[in-house]
């Protein structure tokens, strides 16, 4: 059956739930474009021209391609944005794949990704741990596309633990560091005001930084569950339980040190606060992002942001939150995805489905054992269960990836950004929607079929960041002060309750 | 007993051999500036800040210090270019070290580094195993100090191997590559006007790619001794005898390639051949350089031109041909090393005690078994002999390198030329008397100690050469047009009886 262009025409209504029992068959949703383009300049035919090896058009296939861009082009994402961050729990937009949401996906997974590529991992250099890049020039020293440039980095964010996380906490070899314990984690930005136009809200977006290889973590971090509360996050029920490891880094904090004197979490909530006031008339969204271990955080501090009630605004208006996690763990029990769920949170978790970090923990109790079992085991340390709605994607359905099975490359996230890209629905030929480079892949990887001939793992600075100076030695460059300090966070921690003036002294 | 500083000045004379039984001690000689200085902005008080930890200098060495560099300063390399191209055998100048002969090791030292730091090594690469850089901008791409850019870069050299050398011919992974059995390996240049003013003549000088690491090599080229007649270099002794694989790789051609249409040899005697004529009323000099299987061409490709009488001027004039060689092998058997004393061709061999390359081949039968055992196997194909004078640093005595034995580390060229730098004579403190960085030896080997906290392996290139094209994608850009080829090589050919027109067509 192939359903003529007007009827497919119908997911892109206001309410796509109330289609949602209507299969559309390939190839009418392929190649659709957005309002975010990945790759402006690029038209549908150079991208043929590309990748000709794998996949090209029919002259039929071309025909709907049009048609459908065509009808995509009057559906505005600022009219929309409200189901693509899970108003109606992206019923009807998963299968087949909205292109709008789609696009979004990639969006905020590549403002996850920007974590990494900003991070300074090197050991030898002086900043280790810090991001490389100063806060102000953010997405402009990242070259990310002018959408992410639309965005205004507020604060970053840092973290710090008591427990050796050594593929996660980066520490320098230097001895004078600009932190001994803290480490950049990721930040809070704020679209523009034209970005805003488009977007159809003020939107503050925060992404956390995961971890992209030796996933040691998992089972660092992965010990047991434990009650919100005992974190001094607030919660109506000690019940409700997240994995302890998740917590400590969310809360630990060291008075000692300027970057991790308050936690990750006061941090966070501060920000949000203050951006919330500073925009108080406008309509607003939060949306958290993060991969890996990033992606338990983002749904950790929405949970708490809804929790402590900072998205009801003055005026008694709720700001939707939402999470786009990517590769995450699971991260509570299922009466924390209850109390998630009753908070209204809502959360899209993207894996690739031959990544093991999703799976994990709690392999035999989870939210896939029958409930009965998971209602007998809800008291055992270890019965977690996973929140939201899951999009499984799985790279042996991309003609470009090569079919391993090796963690570094089914966890990685750029990997699985390539697989939203060609996603289209279950069944549905793999072909990519917007173009986005599939060489990107490799940047930390050697997942691409080698005829592609892109360098494995490609993604280095020059010479280590090592640079001439004007008398010929080899030296590390000093870099600008670190811009963000805390100062300012102890006045909002006191306006959400969460400090006294005590505290501070 | 310490010599005054008027008796050490006695180093400075033209004749430094007439006081090479004087014995010099430390440490008047540390320190000493050259005409060819690494640094020029950098005074030696900023010198001991930068490595005060190691060694800094009392009042009284710093005044012996700003004597003789008052003494040096007089003494021109114009001069005495002669005895620092081994005419009088290097006697004298090696122990102590003279600081001009110093200087200039170091600067022939990184024109054979240069050979590597300019290769392109990366499969993924299109242009793997050719050049980075056009020729006309070698020195200036390589952002080599202004005494290298002054000599102009007149040919490069290309050669083919009927054996697989993997780790020292590197192939493309590409369909189409810009040679399928050539390989870039070294380049000849000649001093500019200027450059040949404070050296005293007119140098041409080739350099000779060698192997950085992985030293499969050894075994895969050191097979037999073969009379060097036997592969069309004239010799009128069969029983000169040189390493087949070195013999093989030097004449070795594929007259369906481009670039090794002609062989190593007919490019380098060729291009030779074209500078003499060109500078045929000046003042001359053949200096050849190499690493490690470089330095083994450098060898016998200076025999070569010697033994076919190409330095001998159109006036009869005879041209001095010398070989700074690094961290070579032996190359023949001890006919070839007499008969290229007889042909007058100086080699003055740096290497690290440390390094087996040098040790090979001829572990048991070589220039240190008693004579008349030589004698006995001077018929086998196995008894070696090194040539010249060598040169033994040990970096054991430097205080910035770890007391490795790692191979990587103790044949590796960068090391070799920080250790020349701060050597002074055998028992001598070890000072660095340039000042020239030691950071350089970490460039491609982990062999500082760690506390002087530089990357390992630091030289890298950004993104390994991908760029972002203007439409978003990454791609490898592509290069100028290779702008060497061997059209004029035939016409020289036949001028030294290497060719006719038959062999042409």
């Amino acid at each position: 059956m192939a359903l003529s262009l007007s009827n497919s025409a119908i997911l892109f209504t206001k309410s796509p739930k109330a289609f949602n029992n209507i299969i559309i068959n390939p190839p009418q949703t392929h190649y659709l474009t957005s309002l975010f383009p990945r790759q402006k300049s690029q038209s549908r035919s150079e991208l043929r021209v590309l990748y000709r090896t794998d996949h090209s058009l029919t002259k039929l296939e071309e025909e709907e391609v049009q048609a459908v861009d065509r009808q995509s082009e009057r559906r505005r994402l600022a009219d929309v944005w409200s189901e693509i961050h899970g108003q109606d729990e992206w019923v009807g937009l998963l299968d087949p794949m909205d292109p709008l949401l789609r696009s979004e996906l990639i969006r905020y997974g590549e403002m996850a990704q920007a974590c990494y590529d900003a991070f300074d991992f090197d050991p030898f250099s002086k900043y280790c741990g810090s991001c490389r890049f100063i806060r102000r020039k953010f997405f402009e020293s990242l070259e990310m596309s002018s959408t992410h440039q639309n965005y205004d980095v507020s604060r970053y964010l840092y973290a710090t633990s008591n427990i050796n996380l050594a593929n996660f906490f980066k520490k320098s070899r230097w001895p004078k560091v600009w932190s001994k314990n803290a480490n950049w984690i990721g930040y809070v930005a704020v679209s523009s005001d034209e970005a805003s136009r488009t977007l159809g809200r003020r939107d503050i977006t925060v992404a956390w930084r995961g971890t992209v290889t030796h996933l040691e973590w998992i089972s660092d971090l992965m010990d047991f569950l434990r009650p919100i509360s005992a974190n001094r996050i607030p919660c109506p029920d000690s019940n409700v339980k997240a994995e302890s490891g998740f917590l400590d880094l969310y809360t630990n904090k060291d008075e000692t040190c300027r970057f991790c004197k308050y936690s990750a979490r006061e941090q966070i909530l501060t920000e949000v606060k203050r951006l919330m006031e500073i925009y108080s008339g406008e309509e607003l969204s939060i949306t958290i992002t993060g991969h890996s271990l990033g992606a338990a955080l983002a749904i950790l501090s929405a949970y708490d942001i809804a929790e402590t009630g900072l998205n009801v605004a003055a005026d008694g208006r709720v700001v939707p939150v939402s999470v786009f996690s990517f590769s995450g763990p699971r991260v509570g029990n299922s009466r924390f995805k209850e109390r998630l769920e009753w908070l209204g949170v809502k959360v899209l978790r993207v894996v690739n489905a031959h990544d093991v970090v999703p799976k994990s923990p709690g392999l035999v109790f989870n939210e896939c054992a029958p409930a009965m079992l998971m209602k007998m085991a809800e008291g055992l340390p270890w019965s977690y269960s996973h929140v939201g709605v899951g999009l499984e994607l799985d790279h042996c359905n991309s003609p470009f990836l090569k079919p391993t099975k090796d963690l570094v490359c089914t966890h990685n996230l750029e990997a699985l950004l390539h697989l939203l890209d060609g996603y289209h629905g279950k069944g549905h030929r793999f072909v990519l929607a917007s173009g986005r480079d599939p060489a990107l892949v490799n940047k930390a990887s050697d997942f691409l079929k080698e005829h592609y001939l892109v360098p494995p793992y490609w993604r280095q600075n020059e010479n280590k960041g090592m640079v001439r100076h004007k008398d010929g030695r080899w030296i590390q460059p000093e870099r600008p002060k670190l811009d963000d300090h805390p100062d300012d966070i102890h006045r909002h921690l006191k306006q959400i309750g969460l400090a006294s003036d005590h505290d501070h002294a």
